[in-house]
């Protein structure tokens, strides 16, 4: 099977938004073994939507479309496909129902463009939407295969992975199987450095590092005749890769660093709580992405003023005067005062200068201090970042967790 | 003048990298008024680079390039320019030059193949590459354009910008001027209900809607001879859909919505709290992505648990024993817990089932409250979501700083 990757948007040809879709479909495809060769991006035009279809044909016997089936009239994607295969639109009931579903949960007005979206080809089997209005579709015919699917990827990548990678996988005779494992604290060029030779040696599996928002990816990927004999490939590299990591290496797949850490409070039986300045809320508001949290978790702090760390936290007006709000001392307090408030085990507190505004020669933009208590102990790291407002809270929130997640592993080894 | 871009590169078509090259350039050549209706991406396969280029010349007469021009023997995208133009390569002593400069300003030697890169096609101005060692150039034959780049965003960006840029600025007669206006508390179908004969009556400017989380954009785009007239005709349309909306749009390009309620907390001088269950410090924490918040952000609570509702914000014993912790009731004294613990004059709070656990009949995941207190008023939102526990909590934060934001508007008209 070949397969040929459209996305189909005026807004992407504008570039407005940049074609993530196309590497997660690459990706995946890859991964079931099915071989691409080609990438198109077209608009909202019905006549070049069409004309893309031809061409993909004469290379491939697979299309995947992303986007093109809003609502809008601008949205003919789905029209073209059912042209191109010589056949009409009618109602899917089981579409409509997903658009009542959607739109009575979210008790939006329900209009009339909205059922256009319950329009498939006909002989096409939907695709459920668990997102968004639009449904997708696989139409077979003539030895052909076409898989529409929507644009926004919190639509497109659960339709992808829970419907249309099962679909593909029964049809694919080879088997792709790729493994990621997530290492924070250690840089992407140091990881690279240390298996660049085990790397280039290796062509299947095959190893390959991709760098995320404080942390480091390690995908292995083998190629074999089943599921299990590419897991029996897989399994040395990630032991020999673990090995080399160690504690930095905090889980695999779909694992979360906010979910090893918030496991290892679980385990431990240990209670966090937060004191953030800079980060405004955004570390507890990644340790709430793990859905066990609640075990562990149970308040935090946001004290973004000072008279907010001496009330809540107990920073001290001496502290706060000597060394500032964006020092070691006021963070190691913060910690403390959190924990002490909350009656928590562990802490993590938070305090620097986010940016873009508020640096000086000696405090400058991206100086941030993360405060840990830990059952009694105090310590503390200083972080420098050189990424804007933003990127330098996000990195931070990452660096907190795995900071207090490598303590954990330190502690109760 | 058309254009096509055509990334050549297998990591792409393996989606191992997102090609944002495409929509730098796509974003460029559309700001120089030169149409883009078709973008490919093929792999390091001469012959299929060559099929590329001569699809693409019968949609369009400039075509660029990213990727395929490194020393190795796999990129062969030049040779492939040079056949479809039906010309040789030939050494260009700047470009030999340019590869001199930036190997011995690396201290790195210089190995044969190097000089591989030196080679360009007959008749083609080269492209200084003031970051790696492969020239671009430009090849204009027959009322044809090929403009070749190298495909690392730091070599191709200073490449476009510097050189090709003002190249093709010269050639351009006309402009194209894009404003987006950010819409929250409607939705995409309604807007575009809404706008549908004015859209389908316009042709220049164009009008467009884009869904993002929580919000709409409606994105004006004018074609005209210079900046000032292209604004001048963006001007009404813009007038017309602020009429129409009124308080749902909350700014415009770069505005954002939390920016956007900042500055009317600061405006009117006004202090604000958060008071977060589910969310678990998301709201506060997009709140400070606004700079600016410092003036009126002070501090925010997370109260995960109902001991911290209690301890912190005063909501009573009785209220969560008998509506629960996920009631509006609780929502409503969240908040004022929140105003009067703070000393704050207006106050949010959320609380809701994130999922994927916690549902129940009476209470499914997605529904939230969310509680508001303002200057001694008590209201609330309810709202039933049906994304991802990340999903859910994102809407969320953005529902909860429109429905602040609208009601600062209307009290202070």
């Amino acid at each position: 099977m070949t397969a040929e990757i459209i996305a189909i948007g005026t807004e992407i040809l504008l570039g407005d938004i940049v074609n993530t879709n196309a590497s997660y479909l690459a990706r995946e495809l890859a991964a079931l073994g099915i071989n691409t060769y080609h990438q198109q991006v077209v608009g909202d035009n019905p006549q070049r939507v069409l004309e893309a279809f031809e061409e993909a044909y004469t290379r491939a016997n697979l299309v995947l479309t992303t986007g093109g089936l809003g609502p809008t009239t601008d949205d003919l994607s789905k029209e073209m496909g059912a042209r191109y295969f010589g056949v009409g639109l009618k109602e899917d009931p089981r579409a409509r129902q997903n658009i009542e579903d959607i739109l009575t949960k979210r008790k939006r007005e329900i209009t009339p463009n909205n059922w256009k979206q319950a329009m498939l080809p006909e002989g096409a089997e939907p695709l459920y939407n668990e997102n968004g209005t639009a449904p997708g579709f696989i139409l077979e015919m003539s030895g052909k295969m076409l898989i529409m699917m929507p644009g926004p990827p919190s639509e497109m990548k659960p339709m992808f992975d829970k419907q249309v990678k099962p679909f593909l996988a029964a049809r694919s005779s080879a088997v792709m199987v790729s493994r990621t494992l997530h290492l924070c604290g250690v840089g992407e060029s140091f990881v690279e450095h240390e298996l660049k030779p085990m790397m280039d040696a290796m062509t299947n599996p095959t190893l390959a590092p991709y760098a995320k928002t404080g942390y480091v990816d390690l995908r292995i990927t083998a190629k074999a005749q089943s599921q299990e004999e590419a897991a029996g490939m897989i399994h040395p590299v990630e032991e020999d890769i673990r090995k080399r990591f160690g504690s930095y290496v905090f889980g695999a797949d779909g694992d979360t660093l906010e979910g090893a850490l918030g496991q290892l409070l679980l385990d431990h039986n240990l209670k966090i709580a937060t004191a953030e300045s800079c980060t405004g809320g955004l570390l507890a508001g990644r340790l709430v992405n793990y859905p066990g949290i609640s075990g562990a978790f149970e308040q935090g702090f946001i004290t973004y003023s000072n008279e907010a760390k001496q009330k809540y936290l107990g920073v001290s007006e001496e502290t706060l005067r000597l060394h500032g709000a964006v020092s070691w001392q006021t963070a190691c307090e913060m910690a403390r005062g959190a924990a002490e408030a909350s009656g928590a085990d562990v802490a993590l507190s938070v305090t620097g200068i986010a940016g873009p505004e508020g640096g000086t020669p000696e405090k400058p933009v991206g100086l941030v201090y993360i405060g840990m208590y830990l059952l009694g102990d105090i310590s503390y790291q200083e972080c420098n970042y050189r990424k804007d407002r933003q990127g330098n809270r996000e990195n931070t929130v990452v660096q907190a967790i795995n900071m207090l997640r490598i303590a954990l592993l330190e502690k109760f080894q």
